[in-house]
């Protein structure tokens, strides 16, 4: 497989960073990551717009225009031509003279194999735990992971797949996933602040309002434990039911109706996506 | 220069590590940092000892003992020869599979030349500017500096050294430094909970109290306030008087006279220590 790196493509075995990068001694580093289908990546315009607005707030310059990134993204994978995979896009504080200021950053594009979520997830459901904290510039897509790593153990040991953060009584959004909760109306509510705005939580706010209508609002604990069903989205999971959050069960232990209605409309949009971007504008 | 990057002295700019690594893709890594003078490693066991903590807490394994790390250290100080420096231990969450789960840590140890601070620093002493903030697994010395290198405009606008975070109306720490206040009684205080525990700071509470009483509490941003005089350690800094806190004028906007008390104190210290320790154990 082969990656981009400071304006060259080499092969991702090859690729190395020196040891004085801002990103890897200070953590100060950006990036986005969306999938590809069939050579095609999938919501490219909104995932370079966010990685575009993540280097404007840390002040990172991007040497290139949206579009001549785009260009390196649609030749790379054509040069790779690894149909079900993910495109990562990083850029780094770059290697700093004292070891604290960005310098001129480093742009780092690979792609590299993804594998499906099983099957039982969106049979079954999933589970998860909460934990107090806000993550940093958290409109920012960082490279901060920290808090979330650290807490792999106690996320295993209570058989989740992840962890809901929440602060002040807010709850805000997971690792890597937006979060939504179905209240006892039907209506459907997502945080609306301290979150990453999430291209799949976009799209779900898009879809034709017919059947459901979703709104961007403070979520509580309490909303939170009062829901009738929950789910979470993102790039690789699309919209993943909850079923369980620490000691509360949702929608009787299984995935709920609306989830699964908004999953079947969310993929039916993807596919129409798909093909009317089936060939490279 | 050269480092040792993985069981191997190697210049440092030869010094690479492949772009999977966890702490350049998911800010998960840990580090270090101590003074070197006349080739001796200031207050090596404190650093050792912190770094192994820090790699307890984040599950991320050193494959030496502390014995055999500072031997590492003390040949690469002997193999360099560079008089006024710092050494970097800096551990890392590895070339992970699925860009998310730690695997087997790199480990990197830098010598890099430091420059002192400017004299004037410690006769006209320094502005500071205050931000609400609790940096993540605080007693661990973590690579996560984003909040503070992002707050660098600021601080440049302000006039300001840096940023002292505070939380619920508690300070906590610097960016790189802790902090202490001299109350009106002359009675010292220092925050004692969701800090990096520094090794000066740890130095500073052990001083012999003969002529100041120096405890560690909650200090509220009241009693930062009404301090009469404020200053912060650092390995780099050392004692480092503060004048100003956003609007707030300590000492008549001067250093104050314990703190100047404390600075000489604490290098006398030092001197005896590096004195006890000048030849190699």
């Amino acid at each position: 497989m082969h990656c981009f790196i400071n304006g060259q493509f080499v092969s991702i075995q090859e690729a190395r960073l020196g040891i004085r990068d801002l990103a890897l001694l200070r953590g100060y580093g950006i990036f986005d990551f969306f999938r590809v289908k069939d050579n095609i990546p999938l919501f490219v315009d909104d995932h370079i717009d966010r990685f575009f607005r993540s280097s404007e707030i840390t002040r990172l310059p991007l040497p290139y225009t949206k579009r001549a990134l785009k260009d390196l993204v649609l030749e790379l994978i054509e040069l790779n031509n690894a149909h079900r995979s993910g495109i990562r896009l990083l850029l780094t504080g770059g290697y700093s003279e004292d070891a604290y200021t960005p310098a001129s950053p480093n742009l780092v594009i690979t792609q590299e194999p993804i594998k499906p979520l099983d099957a039982s997830v969106y049979q079954n459901g999933v589970a998860l735990i909460t934990h107090e904290f806000q993550r940093e510039l958290p409109t920012v897509k960082t490279t901060g992971y920290l808090t979330g790593i650290w807490l792999a153990d106690k996320i295993k040991a209570a058989k989740a797949m992840d962890v809901l953060y929440y602060t002040q009584g807010h709850i805000t959004e997971l690792t890597r996933s937006n979060i939504f909760i179905v209240q006892q109306d039907n209506t459907i509510k997502t945080p609306a602040a301290n979150i990453l705005p999430g291209v799949t939580r976009k799209n779900i706010l898009a879809l034709p309002g017919e059947k459901f209508k979703v709104e961007e609002s403070v979520v509580t604990l309490d909303d939170l434990r009062k829901a009738k069903e929950v789910f979470i989205t993102s790039t690789l999971k699309k919209v993943v039911p909850v079923i369980k959050i620490d000691e509360t069960i949702y929608s009787g232990g299984k995935p709920g109706t609306v989830t699964l209605a908004l999953l079947e409309q969310f993929e039916a949009f993807e596919n129409t996506w798909l093909t009317d971007h089936g060939v490279n504008p």
